[in-house]
């Protein structure tokens, strides 16, 4: 499975957080062959649960897993802080990102401390998420922790 | 309310946390001036969900919160990169921590981005996590993502 057969789960994921009425980013853990393990989107809105992030509900529903070395995060969106802390608390051993231009997070960081980082820069990713941000900014901001 | 005070509330989720048969890790977050937001416990066992540590619990028991600089979080354990990101990212001001023997998190991390670290060295806390990891170290390991 390649990385952008593998952000094409992560985007049908923000896309149904979309139709939802919620933020559009989602996420998936996959194991290092390919075998999905679980995937999810941001539930703000839905849950109205700050702390369910596309990788929060995509680790979630996995299940609990032994060992996380040889495991793929892939998301729509550059992990935030929480997220990127997620990733390196658990070691998953390779990140996925859809897009970076709409909000950097901690891809650096974690690539300092081993990680596998592989941006794409998809097209999709950038829109998808430059139009929700146009149009909602006050959720946005809440979202990541940016006070008015 | 003292930060010791602060404290006990995390203690009490923790203890809750144990005699559910989980693992004894409490956090709660208050407003500056002592509002108790929310309080919650680790939930991997309980619920058989990684993605729920002490932290995450209290911050999602807290609600959507739109400004977190003046909110405290209070841990009975130093919060894990998973914790710390979580702090950093929504701009939780303050962090009052048990103690930090039996694991030693992001606090350092947090303190150079502006995170008032407040560190009890609480003999409850450390004599709690210490048994709890004694008697059971896969479960503890599998919490903070280290591999057998």
């Amino acid at each position: 499975m390649t990385p952008e057969e593998m952000l094409d789960v992560a985007i049908a994921e923000a896309q149904k957080g979309l139709a939802e009425g919620g933020i559009p980013i989602g996420a998936a853990l996959f194991t290092s062959d390919g075998v999905l393990l679980g995937s999810g989107h941001n539930r703000r809105v839905q849950n109205d649960d700050p702390s369910v992030h596309g990788e929060t509900d995509a680790f979630r529903n996995a299940g609990r897993q032994r060992d996380y070395r040889s495991t793929v995060m892939v998301t729509t969106l550059s992990p935030c802080w929480y997220c990127s802390g997620l990733i390196r608390q658990f070691g998953i051993g390779a990140v996925v990102i859809g897009e970076n231009r709409t909000f950097d997070g901690g891809q650096d960081w974690l690539a300092e401390y081993g990680v596998t980082v592989t941006l794409l820069d998809d097209p999709r990713c950038v829109t998808m998420m430059t139009e929700f941000i146009a149009a909602n900014p006050a959720l946005w901001n809440e979202d990541i922790g940016v006070s008015e």
